[in-house]
């Protein structure tokens, strides 16, 4: 089987299988008792912490364990949430982010949605516009990757120009798709959210990175674990699993085999199909390993099962809204409803290989030539 | 090692190492992708939670998994909430109810706590005389089975008696101590949360059960996964790791040799130690893998020190609230707070031998009594 859809979810490092026997058996103390064997546990959580906190260089923060990336959008957008303040999201946010502004809508929060340019980046003009001419804007949600497109948005400038307008906006970027295969470090972000299933990492684990000075209002209470932000007993092996899958991960990653596997994929397919639409950029604002395609006239789903049928494994696009049969993210950069349901997205991980690279390609413009025959 | 604090929490069977293995590196995918292996994993999903609601009899309802039981509290709570509604509880409610509680009468909304009776048990009388006083009640939330003193309220006959005062009551349980442990068939409840690490399942893992009918709003909103109540990619690994959990620890579990530990646990004790209060009940209201006793004049955290010396690892109560130095539930059952913090909790797996039990009680009066001299 070749699997290339490595942004809905990735294999997990056989190696990390070992961590759930040394703390789930061994070392499977609660961190919060008070004998040595639990102190030992919570040092273990702190260290995991300190491992991730590298990754943001040298702007201090703290980390705070979540079930989910899509917990800690919540937590990011929920705790920072006050009366008559307004959110500011890009139209190209993951659903997550995307609808939890929904349902803060209908519950009366006033949120703008920036529009996304062709290139699948935030149309950053637009944000800078809509932030000097509202001064009651609590937070901006920016995403870092596309889980879609791969587009790179440059944080570090939007940030910059964001705050050079409004200091006091709290500015938060999901970074779900960038976390341990792009350069996160000094970002200037107030907020940003991580997932370990991304990166050959467990499930059910996510994090978000939160600057010193931030202050957030938890959405879980109880115990009073992770500093007061998250309560329930902290979920030690797949805290311990992510931070040594963002170690592995990160020194994997080849930025050069993932743009060898997407310059291959492409060239075979646009010598076969003259109608194909790279809805990706080819250029340095977008991840390699992320392709989005639109093969007119063939419903993805109708590809993405004829693909299977031969063994290989691609995307429509978030897994997260696979139940909706058009693209919201395609269409918010220009691409009509119809052609949108057309989209494929082929996302490569560092475990495939340039053979798998170009079997796929072929099988999938044979496919699409059979199919249109 | 001795390990006597089960009730903080437990040792996973390794066993259950091997589906980390299965569901993290071979079975990886993503639930909600479309092709069949994505289905597939779906379809596990959906028999670990046939698995669990086996546990709730014949009352139609349907799991959802969190993160952790503190989450599924919170999601009961929180989702159920309207305004100008209020809240009722027990005092005896772990810090997952009670301090949401604390953090929702902050943001003003109205919350009532029943006091306990001396023996553990929330004083039913008093729950019903406010509930028929106040016709304004949104949620009762009364937990099965004491984290601190494994009192077992009788839920299924306070429902009845919720439900006959004003049956539009939703009525919530807090049944982590309580799960595949004693029967929670029928009991009638609209809510009801459980964790798997308390019962030697992998910790990070919790769920809530909702009867049918029963409306929620989610607290962490995305891509629509459980049933659009709690978004986030599934944690599959720990879901049928729960699953697994809950069959394999309610086999084990044996009422009768928990009985004989406890018998046997505080006959030593009592012989040796004069002044020795037991604030569990030795009767049938109280599960008998919990011991909680008060030492006068010993602060409970150097008893668990010196055991800890020896070898011996037990509890102070909730590891939840491991940080505060008396015991909040003790106090609402009429124990001095100088006595609540010379308080000391046992509890028992079905992994301990007689033999530890016997080691632990004789180590424990020896402990005092040398303390003493």
């Amino acid at each position: 089987m070749i699997y290339l859809d490595n942004a809905a979810t990735t294999k997990m490092y056989e190696e990390l299988v070992e961590i759930y026997k040394e703390f789930g058996c061994e070392k499977f103390f609660n961190p919060s008792s008070l004998y040595k064997p639990s102190l030992d546990v919570a040092l273990e959580i702190r260290k995991a912490k300190a491992k991730i906190l590298e990754f943001f260089g040298s702007q201090a923060g703290e980390i705070i364990f979540t079930g989910s990336a899509t917990e800690a959008n919540n937590l990011a957008i929920r705790g920072v949430l006050k009366k008559n303040s307004k959110i500011v999201i890009s139209e190209g946010e993951h659903p997550s982010v995307y609808n939890t502004i929904q349902d803060l809508k209908n519950n009366g929060v006033e949120c703008e949605i920036i529009p996304l340019q062709k290139d699948g980046l935030i149309d950053s003009q637009k944000l800078y516009n809509f932030v000097s001419q509202n001064k009651d804007i609590r937070l901006v949600s920016v995403m870092h990757v596309s889980n879609e497109t791969g587009a790179i948005n440059n944080i570090k400038e939007i940030v910059q120009n964001v705050k050079k307008i409004n200091p006091s906006i709290i500015f938060h970027s999901d970074g779900v798709q960038a976390f341990a295969k792009i350069d996160i470090k000094n970002l200037g972000v107030d907020l940003y959210s991580i997932s370990a299933h991304k990166i050959k990492g467990p499930k059910g684990i996510g994090a978000l990175y939160i600057k010193k000075g931030v202050r957030l209002n938890p959405i879980i209470t109880g115990g009073g674990q992770e500093n007061n932000l998250r309560s329930g007993t902290e979920n030690v092996a797949n805290i311990i699993a992510f931070a040594h899958a963002a170690r592995l991960y990160s020194q994997q990653y080849d930025i050069n085999k993932m743009l060898e596997f997407r310059t291959v994929f492409l060239d075979i397919l646009k010598k076969k199909i003259c109608d194909l639409i790279v809805t990706t950029q080819e250029n340095t604002n977008t991840v390699p390993h992320i392709i989005s395609l639109i093969i007119p006239k063939i419903k993805g789903e109708t590809l993405l099962h004829i693909m299977e049928s031969k063994d290989i494994l691609i995307g429509l696009g978030s897994a997260c809204s696979s139940r909706s049969k058009s693209n919201r993210v395609l269409q918010a950069m220009g691409y009509s409803s119809n052609l949108s349901e057309s989209s494929l997205r082929i996302s490569f991980s560092p475990d495939n290989s340039l053979e798998e690279v170009i079997t796929a390609a072929e099988t999938l413009a044979s496919a699409i030539l059979d199919f249109r025959k």
